[in-house]
């Protein structure tokens, strides 16, 4: 690749500009990008005003006069920058170039990598993934305004570790909320936290209690980590249509983990219905009595063929009480699961085109749990499953757990937003 | 293997029958028992009181008597009956059969395989597992008065659905939990969850508030699924001594992962404290200042050689209000990790026998919480990691929530327990 001694050096045209040079040399440059008219400049350099040094907060404001100056604009500094996969403009490597409805902006550049990452098997695709650091310039708030209008995307998310201008982001934040599914996760809600982002972005947090309520107020769901930001947005993007209720029907093997679904289910606000006597009888047809339970959650050993499987989840969805089903293994590895026929494509063609079709025959949401497994051999088990499910547009999530905590949350968004 | 027609055709003495016929053809099964004078019966066999029908639950009833006529016990029915590693009577092929220290007793069969198959990776080795299942005759409160004087056990652990006997239960549990740790995960904590757990084990729990209040004024340590019970068994296990206080210091890699790992040990009761001036001038010596954050969490991009890991531990380590050490490599896989330096034996090694020395000297437990991976590549890298860190006696966590959540219940249970 050629080099160039500095940004006036190169002939044609710079859109955009990456900065990782020093922070000592940060003006030089921003005189540079004035001369050469570009257009934005993304400061991957930190050192700033998240050093909690004066001098280093006063080069920081500089940069923005220069910037305002120069008739550009700065994202950062502090951060990684943009991730546009329609355009291959890349700063992570393991994540999916295939362009998505899902746009992510946060304050942390590693978190802008791990939604992606952790995002990728799950089947979610980005629109734009936007680090934004110290913010200096570039801000949640224009950014939010800016995805509410992007015909690309479909989903916000959003990682926050502190708001300059409260009055702002309330009205982008209104603005965003009322056209598209929001899903925010603040960082620093304790007060090691906030002294933790105080260090990592210069992020000062108003009351934890004010954004939260803004938050609740203006329609958003709020998640406590990233593994709840991916399950909310595994969630919105593929448990569809969204369920009108929380009635749920839980389908699995394991007479322990049934008893954990039941517990996490009701615990995370939904609703396990009773089975009415007459389904109860239909599921004698197509499952054994001993060591089965024939309510709900249904555990019979014999839920491990297709056949089964999906005889039970088409019985099930007609009830009027049940609002979305689950399928789990329990903690059985996948390679032993159906006598090791899991994940092989005599079970999982039949069982996924089945679901397929109970789905599209009563329009509730099929949930697919599958715990990945402990060592390589049920691991490389579990990631064929899983990419079979996902490949199939069905939502996976990797526990009981997760799953409710993801739909309820979801659930509950949506009937507020209905009124 | 040699087969024969009944029980009473064996030649020589059988001490222990494993029972998987039908139910029908129980009693008559038992009537050779006695006839033989063998001591224990397992009934791997279901169908009985669990399924909710009043013949079966009679005829649960009718084998007790049998047994107590023909003076030998039942374990079961609906279990999967004795895992005992010295012995090498093994239920589940994925457990390690090294004995340990750890028993756990479980009404679910699932669970008792669950527990040490999830366990085997993090170094949990058992002494005595036993699914007890609808416990006809031998049930929990004998179980835990069996495994307080028990010379193999000195950690005890319980899945339990439901009691038949609660003031028996509380002699139990007080005699076991005044001798040994009792971890104690109670299935069925919801409206759902009793009435899976009742379709599973037949059992029928009195008011939660009731066992909650017990458990804890009984000085036992409580969870909520399985996978918390294996992290606060690591942490008993291998988090010694166990901390003095609540003061932890975090340490490794990432803004936005340190901003996690604070709100995650705030949030379930521990303390980050400050870090003096003299430290952080201290740190400044062995870690860079341009994107660290030389506080508690510390973040520095460095902290991924073995020197700047083991300098940094050693100087928190000395401070009187840290009581434990985290070091964590945030969502970062380990294969990137370093520069792809983490799982290799030069980067481990001696990060481990640095680990060690601190440990040695400050008398403060280090944990380590490493992420495993999403994919086949990363997986084996965590792994090999993984196996390493365990090998040394480290304790290990899969996520800093685990972490936290884990050392903060082992902290709050000893510190009651020590007045």
């Amino acid at each position: 690749m050629p080099c160039y001694p500095n940004i006036r050096s190169i002939p044609g045209i710079v859109d955009h500009v990456i900065v990782s040079i020093p922070a000592e040399s940060a003006m030089a440059l921003l005189d540079d990008c004035a001369v050469k008219g570009v257009r934005s400049v993304h400061f991957f350099t930190a050192g700033f005003s998240e050093s909690g040094e004066t001098e280093k907060a006063e080069l920081e404001r500089a940069m923005l006069e220069k910037a305002r100056e120069g008739g550009f604009r700065i994202i950062g500094p502090n951060c990684v920058g943009l991730f546009i996969p329609r355009t291959r403009l890349v700063n992570t490597a393991q994540a999916s170039l295939e362009p998505g409805p899902v746009a992510f902006i946060s304050q942390s550049g590693g978190h802008a990598s791990n939604v992606p990452v952790y995002g990728k098997p799950r089947g979610l695709r980005f629109s734009k993934v936007v680090s934004y650091g110290n913010g200096l310039d570039v801000d949640e708030s224009e950014l939010l305004d800016y995805l509410s209008h992007d015909p690309e995307t479909e989903i916000i998310a959003a990682y926050i570790e502190g708001v300059k201008d409260g009055r702002r982001f309330r009205t982008a934040l209104q603005s965003a909320a009322s056209t598209k599914p929001v899903v925010i996760y603040k960082g620093g809600t304790t007060e090691a936290g906030q002294r933790a982002a105080h260090g990592h972005t210069a992020s000062l947090t108003s009351s934890v209690a004010v954004f939260d309520a803004l938050c609740r107020q203006m329609g958003t769901i709020q998640v406590n980590d990233i593994e709840e930001l991916v399950d909310v947005l595994v969630a919105l993007r593929f448990a569809k249509p969204i369920p009108q209720g929380t009635g749920v029907a839980v389908i699995g093997g394991g007479g322990g983990p049934s008893v954990l679904a039941s517990d996490e289910m009701e615990k995370a606000g939904l609703n396990m219905p009773k089975l009415p006597e007459e389904a109860r009888e239909e599921l004698k047809q197509v499952l054994s009595v001993a060591g089965s339970i024939l309510a709900n959650p249904i555990d019979a050993s014999n839920l491990a063929t297709h056949e089964a499987i999906v005889a039970t989840m088409r019985i099930v969805s007609k009830l009027p009480d049940i609002h979305m089903l689950i399928y789990h293994l329990g903690f059985h590895p996948i390679s032993s699961w159906g006598g090791g026929r899991f994940s092989s494509s005599s079970f999982l063609k039949p069982t996924i085109e089945g679901i397929k079709q109970v789905h599209r025959i009563s329009g509730k949401p099929v949930l697919m749990v599958l715990r990945p497994g402990l060592n390589l051999e049920d691991m490389k088990e579990f990631l064929a499953a899983q990419e079979a499910f996902v490949s199939a547009g069905l939502p996976v999530f990797h526990s009981l757990h997760q799953a409710a905590g993801a739909m309820s949350r979801v659930i509950a968004w949506n009937r507020k937003r209905q009124g």
